[in-house]
């Protein structure tokens, strides 16, 4: 008996019948296949459109409560009077309500996973075990901040925690660390058998600083001395990276979580990928946190850095769709270490989105997979499943208005 | 006797009581100053931001029909094997089709108005008169494919149309008119009394025509030259234009219709609004067509336009939420022949659109002009109403499944 029977679904411009035991993907048949088979719950599929969901790379997501204040100021002055002294009075509570509320926020965009560096990593750990998404939660070092009793909480917890959340060593970035504690870092990541998860090659300012406080030419060459290049490692942004940068990042195996919203938003440049994807870099795609974004969407996000890759190299036929959508999806799923999520096969992770078809991007035909990431938002997806498990169905999420007052409420506790 | 009452709204950071009569705001008044008047209907704010609706500058709304398919061609193979062979098929019932579709989207995404450039203009503004939006309709001129009778039987409807529809002189682009047909245009707006319309700067290619074909540093010298920068001609994209240009741009009074993600899509070039903004010129916003955007959600082209601002500038306080809200609201309004439209206020236009805070991006609080303009999707808009009337309440369109179905057929006939 299956646990799940979503019959006459379209899939990769057909109709079908999947079926879901436990975690898994038991059967992709084509549709009518499966209609004599016994399943606890049937789904009838034809208005939907079955994709993998999103993985988000890279975010900060308890950020959400800082979200819309005072937009479009000048980076370091949005720091030091918007955003810091707030983050000052972060709370576990507040953090895991911030978390909470993006990860309703991400669900409704279809995504089910995110790969987090945020203060009070117990909380976040404890929030997506709660709402049953995928995360990797980071182990933040800074030199001017500790954090290690909270560094030390979240490995505490990291027997007990399900497959679909880990953790990752998360140095913050360059401009906040030397050295000594990037090779430590190293060594943990090692030691643990943890991924790495820093930013890298964001800024200007950021490429000046490797230059001219640590001698190096690059933001990434600076951090291969340093050792962090490795098979796994994730570098958020890399909006200033050269050639040379990107056939070694191609060589090490790393993987870029490209931000484009934020890197536009912010005016911090552009990650070139059409360039990076020919050097056989692996990319996928982050929304950065929802105060420098503003949004959460995956839909969009993919949506941007489908143009900016466009723009960008100068040729409308610079990222193809089938590229853009194996990012998002499968790349991205590995990436965060769910090399089983990420597609709809016998076997994989069942972890899903039902895009409605029966509104207006959809309605006169044309590529529907095109017609969702160039066209569709948050409005289109009726539901979502991670490892099995329906999260968000006919748009709802159980708890939705309990999350979103709580999150006001830890917004307010910060002013 | 109100004909509305929104009461207890949010709008500009406080809270209010707003009465509609007829087409006009009468009233806009503190939160329970008019709870004491008799209205037609009463509509309970709490939950809602006022907000003007969007106004679309640059589109071509019946491309609907034409989205979705092979998505990434270079424009050349792209426009010869997918879009002209199909457009070669349409028929005004077609376009009426794929218009009514583009509405319906563009209502869920809280736009009221449309600035149009396509075939079969009687059928286009017969759909926006039935569906009770604002549209401007051009009289296409391109010396390839005459259009003459459709222009005629398009002028002809001109006394019985509604103030919320009407015409514009829309040569196509200077690549595909002579000299002499553009002089012919600008006389005959002249003589009508109406605007000009016209694709302006969009592409390199374009800017290399304008030298070699013509003799000009750029198209906009050559437009100008041919007389039609006049106050209020809308010019959509406006990619490569020099300081020189701005300038003599901002003295003409023109108006650019800047389409920041079709210009990415296919890798055009960039509208440089921060300087054009410096320069004293008229910018709004316009999606262009579904087929080369894709999506018509003008939140969408909204953030992709600031996005593009800050970036192109790489300054993110290079435009300010203030300004880039005005552009596509009360200054789009304004290019489109409507100066009482585009912002809530007693005597205007009652053009409104409500959007639900009880929604993600809006739970923590923070500016929610922001949370709309830099984290809304559709799901965010509940209630759209245009010259006192409410087109969509509570996310649903009277005849919204019969429209999306016709588009279908519609789209079907082109194959």
């Amino acid at each position: 008996m299956f646990d799940l029977l979503l019959e006459n679904v379209l899939l990769k411009g057909r109709r079908a019948d999947v079926a879901v035991h436990g975690s898994r993907f038991a059967r992709v048949a084509p549709a009518g296949a499966l209609a004599g088979e016994a399943a606890r719950e049937r789904l009838d599929g034809r208005r939907f459109l079955l994709r993998p969901p999103f993985y988000n790379t890279h975010t900060h997501h308890a950020m959400t409560l800082l979200r819309g204040i005072d937009d479009d100021c000048a980076l370091m002055d949005w720091l030091q009077r918007c955003i810091w002294p707030r983050e000052a009075r972060l709370t576990p509570e507040a953090v895991a309500a911030g978390t909470r509320l993006a990860i309703v926020e991400s669900l409704h965009g279809g995504c089910v996973a995110f790969n987090d560096m945020y203060f009070h990593q117990p909380a976040i750990l404890q929030a997506a075990v709660e709402m049953g998404v995928r995360a990797r939660v980071g182990l933040m070092f800074m030199d001017q901040v500790s954090s290690h009793i909270e560094n030390e909480a979240a490995l505490a917890m990291r027997g007990g925690l399900p497959e679909t959340v880990g953790l990752t060593v998360a140095p913050h970035a360059l401009y906040t660390t030397t050295p000594d504690l990037l090779r430590q870092c190293v060594r943990q990541a090692q030691a643990l058998g943890l991924p790495l998860h820093i930013h890298a090659a964001e800024t200007r300012a950021e490429a000046a600083i490797a230059k001219e406080r640590f001698g190096f030419d690059s933001p990434v060459a600076y951090l291969d001395a340093c050792g962090l290049l490795r098979e796994g490692t994730i570098l958020a942004h890399c909006c200033h990276v050269s050639g040379e940068d990107l056939a070694r990042m191609a060589e090490r195996g790393v993987v870029v979580a490209h931000c484009p919203q934020s890197n536009q938003k912010l005016a911090s440049g552009v990650f070139p990928w059409a360039e990076a994807a020919k050097a056989g870099v692996r990319v996928t795609v982050g929304t950065d946190g929802a105060a420098s974004n503003n949004s959460l969407s995956m839909i969009a996000e993919t949506k941007a850095a489908a143009l900016s890759a466009k723009l960008g190299a100068g040729a409308p036929d610079a990222l193809k769709l089938g590229a853009l959508d194996r990012a998002v999806t499968e790349d991205a799923a590995a990436a965060l270490g769910f090399p089983h999520a990420g597609r709809i096969a016998e076997g994989a992770d069942a972890d899903f989105i039902l895009v409605d078809m029966q509104t207006p991007p959809f309605a006169a035909g044309g590529d529907p997979d095109a017609n969702f990431l160039y066209a569709g938002d948050s409005a289109c997806v009726d539901t979502v499943a991670c490892a099995g498990r329906i999260l968000m169905r006919n748009r709802r999420i159980p708890g939705e208005a309990a999350i979103l007052e709580a999150a006001f409420a830890a917004a307010q506790s910060l002013r």
